[in-house]
Parts: C-alpha cells; sequence; structure tokens
C-alpha cells in the first residue's frame, strides 16, 4: 500500500518552520506497512490543495495531510477541503464542548474564532484532538482514504498513533516490511563502507542497507520487505549478528535508542550514579541526560564551569595546572572529572575541556581541540579529540563520544 | 520567479532524517526574491528524480536537488542526471585533488569510493565543496535552472551561500518579496490573535500575516510583495510600529533573534555577567546561552541541582526551606538563585525549579509547575507558572520564560 504525505502551510515554503511532521508520519506509516512514495509541501492556497490531492490520488491509496487548520484567517484547508469533497461545514457540538473543557482546564475563555473550530465538514468522521482545538477529518472517497489533521505535532501525533493508523490497518491489508537500524559511534562514512563493505554485498536481495550519517553517528539501516513479518524479523536478526562480529566496538544501539538513555539504563540497572563538569559543551551534556524521564535517579548534577574561577574554586581544579597546561588539556580535564565526582559524590562523572570555536583557536591548540575525561569508581581515563571548526557540531559531537566513553567504561567496569 | 526544492532520500521518506535542508533553502530563496512554490521528497529511484524534475519544470524556474550523491551505493542522483541532460561521468582532476587535500588535513585516507566522487557529468558547471567529497552540479536548460547538491547540511549550506544564490540572482531578474517576523513570547497564538485583530484587519493588501506558534513563542511573520524592496521596507516597518503599541511587552525580538542572543547582547553592551542554577531544565537554559559564540564574555557558568543535596552543599539552599515549602517552591528557587549570584560572582542569575514530568506531579503541584526566579544587582524576583504535562515541551518553555524574564529586568534596570 502506498501513501503520500501532503503538508500545508506558507512557513514552511518560506523556510520558517521545519517539515518535523512529515519525518515522524512516514515512521509510522512505515511501521504500520505503509510505503511513503513522495512527501510534498505546499502553500496554503486553495488551488494548490487541490491539485496536490489530484496528484497524489494517482498514486497513492493514502493521503495525509497536515496543517492549515488553525484559528485564523491564513487557514483554509477545512473551507478548502469541503468543495473537494462537495460537502458543507456543520457546527458539532461535541466538538464545542471538548474545546470548552480544554480551555476550562487551562483557565482560559473561549473565543468566536475557536467557536468556529467546531464547525466540520458533514461528510468526513471526525477525529478528536485532545490537546487543541482543531479536530482531524477522515475521508473516504471510493476506498482511498484521505485525511486532514492540524500542523502542530503536539496535536497531530496522538490523533495518528490512536486513530489514524489502527484505522488505516482494520481498511487496507498491507505487505511485510521491516526497517531496523544499526546505531554507531566513533568511525565516519566512507570507512565504516570500507570495513563492512564484503557483509554489504552479500546481504539478501530483499534487503536494502542505507547509511545516514549524522555529526558523530552513523546510522545503517536495514529495510527488508517480505511476505511473513517474522521470517524477515529473523533475516534482519541474522544479519546483524554478522554485522556484530565485524564492528562491535562502534555498535551503540538500535533504532530509536539514544546514547544518554542506554547510559542511564547502564547505571540505574547498577545502582550507580553520575555527575558532570562541562566546560566547552556548556550545559549540553547534562541536557542531554535530563531530557530522559527518571534521570533524576541516577544523575544528580553537574557544574558548568565556564569561567576559570568556577574550576578553580567550585571544582578544585589548581590554579597551577591552569598556568602550566591550559585549560584545555589533559591535566585539567581530569582535575575537572576527580572535582565534581567528589564534590558531588558519585560513582561516575564525565568532564570536558575544549575549544568550540569559531574563535579562541591556536596553532597547538586548534579550534575544535577536545579532552574528555571519564571517572570511574578506580580510575580516570581521558582522551583528546580533533573534531573541526564548527561550534554547534563540536559541540554535540563532543557529548556523544563523552557518552560513549562512559558507557564503554561501565561495560568494562563489569569485566 | 517561481522556484522548487526536490529532496531525495529514502532516508526522508522512511523518516529517519528531517527534512531541515529544505527549510534552510527556502529561506534563502525567498531571501533572495524567489517563491518557492513547493517542496517535494522523493525516493532514491530513477524514475522519480526524472519524474519530479519533470514535474517542476512545468511551474518552476529553478529547480534545486539534494541528495543521493554519496560515496555509497545507494547513491544514484549522479548517474540519473546523466541519463536526464544526456551527457556522461568524466573523471575530474581538480575535484579529486581537493578531496584529497580535505582528507590529508584530517588525517585520512582516500578510498576507492572517494575517488569516484570526482567523477562529473561532462555538461555541467561544478560547484566546490569544500566541506565533504560531493561537488554540487549546475545545469543550465534551456534558461531553466537546475542544481544538484549533497544532502549533507554542513556541505550544501555555503554551495548555496556562495555559488548558487550569487548565481540565480545574476541569472534572473527578481521582483521584491519582503519578509518580517515578529518575535512575540508570553501568550498564546488565539489570545494574540483577538488583541491585534483590528490591527491584522487594516494591514494593506500587498501584506500577508501568518501566525507560526512554537513552545513558549509565538512568531508573527509578515509577508510582503511589490515592485521596490525599500518601499516595502517602509510600508512593513510602519505596520510593526503600530503592533509595538498594541503589544509592547510580548514583542522580544525579529527575524532570526534568538532570546539567548538578544539577553547576551544586553549583558555585553552593559558588561554584566550572567550565572545560572537549574533544576527541571536540567542544564538546557545553560545549553542555549552557550550556544551563542562569546558568550564566555558573560557568562560564568552553572549549577545543575538535580539532586536536593546539591541544592544545599552548593548552592547554599537551606534544608529548612525545602523541608516548609518543598523544592518546586518561591522560597527554594529563590535562595537558589541568591546562592548561584553569590558562588559564581555574577550581576544576574537564573534559578528554575518545577516538575518537569512526566512523573513527579501532586494535586497541589501538578506537572508543570514551574518556579522561575531572576536575581539583579538589587533584589530577586519570582514567579510561577504552569506549562502543562508534556516533559520537553515544559522544559522549552521554562528555558524561554526565564531569559524573557531576564530580559526584561535588565531593561527595568536601566530606567
Amino acid at each position: 500500500m502506498k501513501a503520500e504525505i501532503i503538508s500545508i502551510g506558507d512557513e514552511i515554503l518560506i523556510g520558517q518552520i521545519v517539515n518535523t511532521n512529515a519525518a515522524w508520519m512516514s515512521t509510522e506509516l512505515n511501521n504500520a506497512g505503509f510505503e511513503v512514495v513522495r512527501i510534498s509541501t505546499i502553500p496554503d492556497k486553495k488551488d494548490d490543495i487541490i491539485l496536490a490531492i489530484n496528484n497524489a490520488a494517482k498514486k497513492a491509496d493514502v493521503i495525509l495531510l497536515t496543517g492549515g487548520l488553525g484559528p485564523t484567517n491564513d487557514d483554509i484547508t477545512k473551507k478548502t477541503l469541503c468543495e473537494y469533497f462537495n460537502t458543507e461545514l456543520a457546527f458539532n457540538e461535541s466538538a464545542f464542548q471538548q474545546i470548552k473543557t480544554l480551555f476550562g482546564a487551562r483557565g482560559f475563555e473561549v473565543t468566536e474564532l475557536n467557536r468556529k473550530q467546531a464547525e466540520l465538514p458533514k461528510s468526513c468522521t471526525s477525529i478528536a484532538n485532545f490537546n487543541g482545538t482543531a479536530r482531524g477529518m477522515w475521508f473516504n472517497k471510493k476506498g482511498k482514504i484521505i485525511v486532514s489533521m492540524p500542523g502542530v505535532p503536539f496535536e497531530m501525533k496522538p490523533m495518528m498513533t490512536d486513530f489514524v493508523i489502527p484505522k488505516l490497518k482494520k481498511h487496507f491489508d498491507t505487505p511485510a516490511i521491516l526497517h531496523k537500524t544499526i546505531l554507531t559511534q566513533g568511525k565516519g562514512e566512507s570507512f565504516l563502507a570500507e570495513i563492512i563493505k564484503d557483509w554489504e554485498n552479500e546481504l539478501p536481495k530483499n534487503i536494502k542497507l542505507a547509511y545516514l550519517p549524522q555529526p558523530g553517528i552513523v546510522r545503517l539501516r536495514l529495510s527488508a520487505k517480505g511476505e511473513d513479518g517474522e521470517i524477515l524479523s529473523k533475516q534482519v536478526e541474522t544479519e546483524i549478528d554478522k554485522l556484530k562480529n565485524i564492528i562491535p566496538e562502534y555498535i551503540f544501539g538500535y533504532d530509536d535508542d539514544k546514547l544518554e538513555k542506554i547510559v542511564g539504563e547502564l547505571l540505574k540497572e547498577r545502582k550507580k550514579t553520575l555527575s558532570t563538569a562541562e566546560s566547552c559543551t556548556g550545559g549540553y551534556i547534562s541536557h542531554l541526560i535530563t531530557s530522559i524521564s527518571g534521570s533524576s535517579e541516577y544523575y544528580l548534577g553537574s557544574v558548568i564551569s565556564y569561567a576559570n574561577e568556577i574550576k578553580e574554586n567550585i571544582l578544585g581544579v589548581s590554579k597551577q595546572s591552569i598556568i602550566e597546561h591550559g585549560v584545555v588539556s589533559r591535566q585539567v580535564v581530569t582535575e575537572m572529572a576527580k572535582g565534581v565526582q567528589e564534590k558531588l559524590n558519585t560513582d561516575y562523572s564525565i568532564a570536558v575541556s575544549g575549544i568550540a570555536g569559531p574563535t579562541g583557536g591556536s596553532v597547538e591548540k586548534p579550534v575544535g581541540t577536545t579532552w574528555i575525561a571519564i571517572a570511574t569508581p578506580e580510575k580516570v581515563v581521558a582522551k583528546k579529540f580533533l573534531f573541526g571548526e564548527h561550534r554547534e557540531r563540536n559541540i554535540r559531537k563532543t557529548a556523544l563520544m563523552a557518552l560513549d566513553m562512559l558507557r564503554k567504561e561501565i561495560l568494562l567496569d563489569e569485566g
């Protein structure tokens, strides 16, 4: 079964909003056995919306639209759909009650604009929105399904998960498609490709491999197609087992795994605690760790020592070390790791010190030079990296490398 | 002049990559006077690529393609373009030298796969890539321009800025389009719409308004079209001046302004320093502040006190206050703000303490309850907020609200 996603919104076309919805919806559709054949972004204009639906209908069995359902005048999707499906708007009392309930809970008053959002096309099945005022709409046109949802991710996602995907699965008889992504850290795309080329060449014909590089991470995606989900699953497992033997040290997880989550689980299982001392990453490692719900079980906190005095006064780094070796050095990052581990009284700690850039580099220590230290209950290990010239990427690469170093140290401590 | 963007890549269609390129390219095109009429994402398949170019050519004068130029087997754009333009690949010595230079600087060896990337279609003008191995390609087909670039943002962006946009401006005679976005913090979309509806209704016909809500921020985008850029600019300025009189307290900036940058500039101008003490936001405020290059001039650091002992031991929050009022309270957040301000010896400080969720809420203090305090050289102000149930959004909303509170306090200190 083929699906197409149409994102409606001038704000995407002029570049003020990144289309994260389409990516999320694609994943959901793929997992449900639908192949996404195209994603289109079009303006909030009647003719473009109708053209896009007609074009999509040539290829796709399912067409999902998002956007243009807001309370303001620039949103015209609902009117356009009425025209397309030759139907008209009618006030929906239960939709209105839901808006009132939602606003009541937040202590807001219902405006006239919001009242209009309770008007819906007569020929659609309406989809409840528990997080906002715009309902979703499900249309069936001679077996093809067309669904319109709000563009706000927070409102659209529950509609997809709770209503659209289950109903689509019932409506269509879908073939088995399986995606499995292997997450690696530590080597770039072309180097990995060289190491694993024999494995790649010997993959079964129904399994495709794609390389998905990101700063600090290369993801290897296997896509398998077939009749039977269970057979596919075993086939993919076999290939992954082979790969594990070739690059065991680079694989840290699968699919949506996150290093910060994996590290968190390792700590939780072992009842160990963690602290961080960040300089160049400025809180980003701490942010990643605490983005995981429940991280307070193992993560006690951080000292962001952007200024040298804080390295000295709070982390206890010696002035002498800073003068002799510079703040970006094995000596200082090791003292930072020990300092925060002691001060916050944790089993493990991460410390980083580097030159994020774009300024601050020198000949011996160019922008991107970064020291990372991991303190364990027994020792401190420190390593130097050269991450390049771009601030944002350096911060991200440093954080991921630090988390992966910690992961490996925790696993070593078992042996 | 009309432009269309075609993103090539199975990884986008299956949802593993968010198409941030298209958003960025749209902004650049719009600013150069090109109207983006459609963004399409299609698979790494020859027929789909050719169909998409043909479709785009019906509407657009400029077609920009990204993706499918990597060194691995799943990348087929270059071969397909050769077929489309009826040309063939030829080894390009200078492209190969550039790859060698790039790899030499990073201490890497050139692989056979990378050597293939120096093969380019004979009929194109090649575009240098200083950040990677895949060159860009510029084709002119009877006046229509078709450009193919790598999908890695870090490689594509300099090609656009340094080569494609300047060359497009030379090639076409573009009309004036002006976008100006007003950034507001503190009120939701429907409430703003009510307050400013008269202003909206009286906008000149050639100016369109769009609401772009994000967690914690509502952006108001004005799009003006006309003959003369200067006249448009004055027209838009006049409308913004009117709006400033209606909602002065909610406007914090324009276009790509970031609160963290604005706050940083205010501090820098006044030669003042800042520290933060974060609980529920876990380093996110610090990360935002330090994402700005040069922030070390005014930002000294942070104490991320995820655990209560750190609030007590490092920030000097009294045990008594925690027992009597709870960690999420005016009392504790005020002590945190004072504590970090003193300890790190800064002029200003931000402190936050809240229940980010999804667990940890109670009847009196539901998930989303957040206290924010700002310490100034003279006083501490603290306010309570109720941000809702979603962890990631709470963290973001808290951070933006805290930065905006600080911004207002700094400005008040002038008066």
